[in-house]
């Protein structure tokens, strides 16, 4: 029985130079082989990485082969993680960004756009358990939303969070849907449909759970300044 | 070419004197021939009638062969009709209901609740343009949602509306999801996921559209009492 | 390796005493860290919390960290469990709800509404098995049905215990459709569209397996007396 | 502009010879072109032929172009018809078939199977209106549904009569599955789901609205004898 | 911790004297405590129960607690297994009933059918491996199934296989749609629906892998002789 | 009121080039204006140009804008027609291109498709009607395409006829899944899902419909002789 | 007949304060009653106002009971119209916001995000016809796109273009999948799918056909600067 | 316990000589007992055998059970592999394959694809990780992509890269949509549909993950010279 080499890999340098975006690896799909492949091309060109999506086999994989890695989610399921040549950083810059999240269960999520959001330097506002159905823990920070460049708004379920959020902000409301709840929750689908069809004006959404895209998106919108 | 009389009637009176819910015909999909045979039987047995989705052609045909019918919606694809043998009536009894909509295209279907109610001599507050997009419009009527015995919530897109109402009002809350939007709003399917699977405990629903139903469904709620 | 603290809790206690509702905690999705800080604060506060959805290792986590969890459902895949600071207690108050049942795998879900019913101290008549593909079953109690307050239907499959319960009952019709059934049983999602299309007219509708959330409506409208 | 001849017809008749089951043309998506094709055809073989799905305009084609076609259903969007060459003949050999429905907007659907059985000589037993909301309607005709070769249950919405009705028969239960409804009736994809999921032993299934396929089912099974 | 005891069970003997059909029960989804119980009632009884899906561990569960469970399918995933009280027997009708499945992974369903018709005593003739892929492996039976009273069509994927035996049989023909495939086989909807589409006319089906119901509804339409 | 003009077109000659594919224009959609002006164009650079799927209305349309358009489908709600610029031609290589098709409604579809072989000057074999419910029909024509470079099955409701074919050609098979049907045929979704279950190996499928695709990747595949 | 008030509008003027977006009606849906209180009010107010999906009807209306409308798309079955109070005015601001679609059916609901960005003041550049199935189109703009503020991609069918802007563009990428295409097009499901998944990182979506929702996002982000 | 035999073989021998294609084996579904049968009959009649979707415990029942088979993909799921009878032989044939792949995941599918190729003795150029977020990967391959006979395109999520290389490629271009993404991305449905609907003309599609069926058009269209 013989193994078959993983194909050559071509990670998009470039790509990350013309759109300025954290080059990032979806760990979950990849063989062990293949993740080993990409820290040792990352280590040769002395560049940071982030992963996503990092299942805690994986970790361990990417724990033996590379530098120390940081930042792991306290999550069930997965972690994010990131990969440094260099000593860690806080992050420094403050772009005006707000994380809000509805329940607990979102949290993750919404970790994975905060440590997206602190490999480009960029500080954010966290803002966890904050759904609708007790409006009061919206509306103390209804300033903070309302002044925000942009707000990241993770919410699973109903997602009615991006509608209210969007009629208090005046900057760029991006939904987050996530695959919590069950039934017709439908993996985060409602929540995604949910939040397109959200009847405040100009929100706009990235994919179920995907934390790591919406942060990029925010780091485009604050890169506009 | 012969063409066959419709098959005999058997209204279920005895449904109705069982569950006490006021006798609907789902107009939509009857023909000429049938919608006649049911006015006719009505008559006989000097039974009033509640018409749903009458198109504007059923309506002429409605209106030709019965006792005058009541009530026409303002809107474009359907009506909500009544028939009466009898001096037409004002609602006389405050039971707590209060019905809620979020924009104005959700108004037929609200309308087609309050007329239900109407006709079982209930009466009921109308809050209408509430969506949760501009929250004050609601938070200002907080204190009749709370104290509601049951709250009717019709509702289309994200139909965030029920998760809110659901943290606010003690009584029964029942999402009328509507066919309200376009896209992803799927003819009320978001809706109807999203009110389902509202934050809030305890809001239950019904079809999309369905306003008879949901009222319906708070006539049992009221006659608990 | 840090493993990041899990951020603030912020359990809804307001909503609590604003809708009268039992506070409950989906177990499923939460860390064991969060489920921890759950427990300390609940304690703190001398309240009693509901969990649902509780795996095994869930329980056990709770188990330790808490004074004696109570009521474990003899159910293969989750537990819905409580916790109480003070001695157990039976519910007291008749408040007229009725529960039935379709299968006996759809008995969980259905002792999911009881216990949520008993722990804010109401009882309940519970019917097993007596789906409608043998008539009998049901028929020997429908004056029981008939009289009820409320009636919470929990089915699975076709659902069609919900069209003929609410042919009989006068009181509000909860159907609870279960992810009974293999197939085109769509984990739940046929059921749930069965009896949102449900032919006696005001049943109204919780999501698949939603035992807590048909119970909290059953809650609502029991109060209204 | 030149308009291209419609393509050479093969109309099946050896299939007709083979599995004995009447030769019907679904009339809808055909063009007068071909209509009248298939009708000389026929004429000249001297056979007779069912059209189903037969529209307004479609209908004056046929009359013009055929031996007078006989029966018209008294149907809002289509009409069942059927092309004879001699006289029309009343069916006259009782098979055990009985049809029943469950609301009036399913009676075009089971007027499509009578004629069906019809048209190949075979009596049946109409039940219409015997909806499972008033069980009574059904439960007075219980002896003649136990007692049946083969029963078709026409219904849409929930579709809760097949699992009713599977209880009760011992011979062949055929679900037509109407699309009858609205919201989350799908256009009958709630009834099929419904009926295929039945939680009576042995319940089968056509498509949606196929009266036709379903008697010719029944003519499969009551020719076993 | 105290473990709840299981609902009172209500095996519907009744029903299974009313149409016929041997009582069988899904094992999926029950709990020990419960298959253990109704082991007991029909031990009580006397009576031969049939088990489907039958899990390992389930099986365990049987064996230990009953007399000795027979027939177990060589399956992945699942058995069907019956219980005696008496000696095995082999059936010994012939009704006319054949079984075709298209694939080797279409058998395990196929046996399900096979041994519920066994269970009531009823022969067939098994015919495996005969996909359209590869006609003259289906044609070379092509008299048996036009002779046949009931076909059985046991088929994945495409499900092409009742369209062409359709096209062949006189007899009833019961399309069972299989879970076999990947992709847009859609665990069996593609089956399904293509099944319910068969061009030939008077195919009825049953749901996905429903080699239990498929044999009911052969059982079924066999007993009209 | 003014109309803004229609934005500059860019019809993409460059890519016809380079891939050596019709260019074609689906007119579905497109306003006067734009058809105006793309015809203008067209003449202006002395091309042909395939119009695909265009109502009676656009038809005219063209025909008042054009060199006099040629080949109009006998179809009741589109037609494919071409503009020339030169007298027409009659296609004049054998690429070895056989077209066959289920049913007489799927007709249309065969005919686009033949439409766009033509205008690339390649033959094809046109065999219709010859759905697998009647096999006699499909196995007379088995040498021709057992040795046809290309068959392009254009097939709907469960679209079997890939299948059938895929096991009997040595060339090319592409499914062009259709609309034909009700119910569950689901708008040409489930001969779509059906074709690509297909359980011939290397059955190729196109869009539903796109009988104009499909016959592009004929023209595709007989290029690389 | 009497027909009924419309309800109390309550447009919410406070929003637009709030948030700083143009408050826009949704035409589609509401009654013409509705419309011509609706204008009453902005006139009364001496509010612009941006009324969207317009139909024909419509149209017609705003048109006689309105200060004239400006601004009407060359769309077969919708414009987008503007009421203003005072003499039409031409957009100022550059905001470097780029508006580019792939075909030209898309035009229309592109021209409705320019409209609705017109209306608030912003220039755009439009860039139409830049499918990447001739890469040649897109790529000549390049150095446009990647130094853009905001790009609005406006694609349906497949919906590629915005994975490959997103991979030039270092700025915010909105994409407005559109209804464009047939089959599985899936009236945009397909295209809003394909952006949602797109793999250049950070690409966010707006609804089916919703270029006013995209604009409004554009109009956010510009604004942070 | 008695475990029945699995029923007779039926290897389709007949139609691998009729089409010319490998015949394979879908190891996925199939009991040990039915592969080691397989196994023997394929040694009896000394033919080689592709053995697609070998999950790890399969491969050690074909590696006891055979002579040594090969290649054994390096991927986390499953395997294929194929087993010889003879000495493993390197594919000499070019036939202008080229199989191009958009991300490091969706290399599985593609390597199927490669070793189905091979086993026919097809050589192929494979181009990885060159989907259309980085253009230039793709792009420097132009030529490669232009002059080659068939294209598979192997690409997950929003599936884009079949468009981009339909718009290059004059050959044959089949699109093998892949599982591979989270979200909206649907198990590959969205890139599925995307492909079906991708705006280069003449681009062919085969099932979800299918690089077996995929590779087999390939072998079907390059038999063409």
């Amino acid at each position: 029985v013989t193994s078959s080499p993983p194909p050559e890999l071509r990670l998009d340098w470039l790509r990350q130079a013309r759109t300025g975006l954290p080059e990032a690896i979806l760990t979950a799909g990849k063989t062990p082989a293949q993740l080993r492949a990409i820290v040792a091309q990352a280590a040769q060109e002395q560049r940071s990485l982030l992963f996503t999506r990092v299942s805690f086999d994986d970790f361990t994989i990417l724990e033996s082969s590379a530098v120390k890695p940081q930042h792991v989610d306290d999550c069930r399921t997965s972690k994010t993680t990131m990969l440094w040549w260099g000593p860690p950083r806080a992050p420094e810059q403050d772009r005006g960004v707000v994380v809000v999240s509805a329940g607990s269960s979102d949290v993750p999520v919404a970790k994975e756009a905060v440590r997206t959001l602190h490999f480009d330097n960029c500080k954010c506002i966290e803002l966890y358990d904050v759904g609708v159905a007790g409006l009061w823990r919206l509306l103390q920070h209804a300033e903070t939303i309302q002044q925000a460049s942009v707000v990241l708004c993770v919410a699973g379920m109903d997602a009615a969070l991006p509608s209210v959020v969007g009629g208090i902000a005046r900057g760029v409301v991006i939904a987050v849907p996530t695959s919590t709840g069950y039934g017709v929750a439908h993996g985060g689908e409602t929540a995604l449909h949910s939040a397109l069809c959200a009847c405040s004006s100009g929100v706009v959404v990235a994919n179920i759970d995907n934390g790591y895209g919406a942060a990029c998106a925010a780091l485009r919108a604050t890169r506009i300044r």
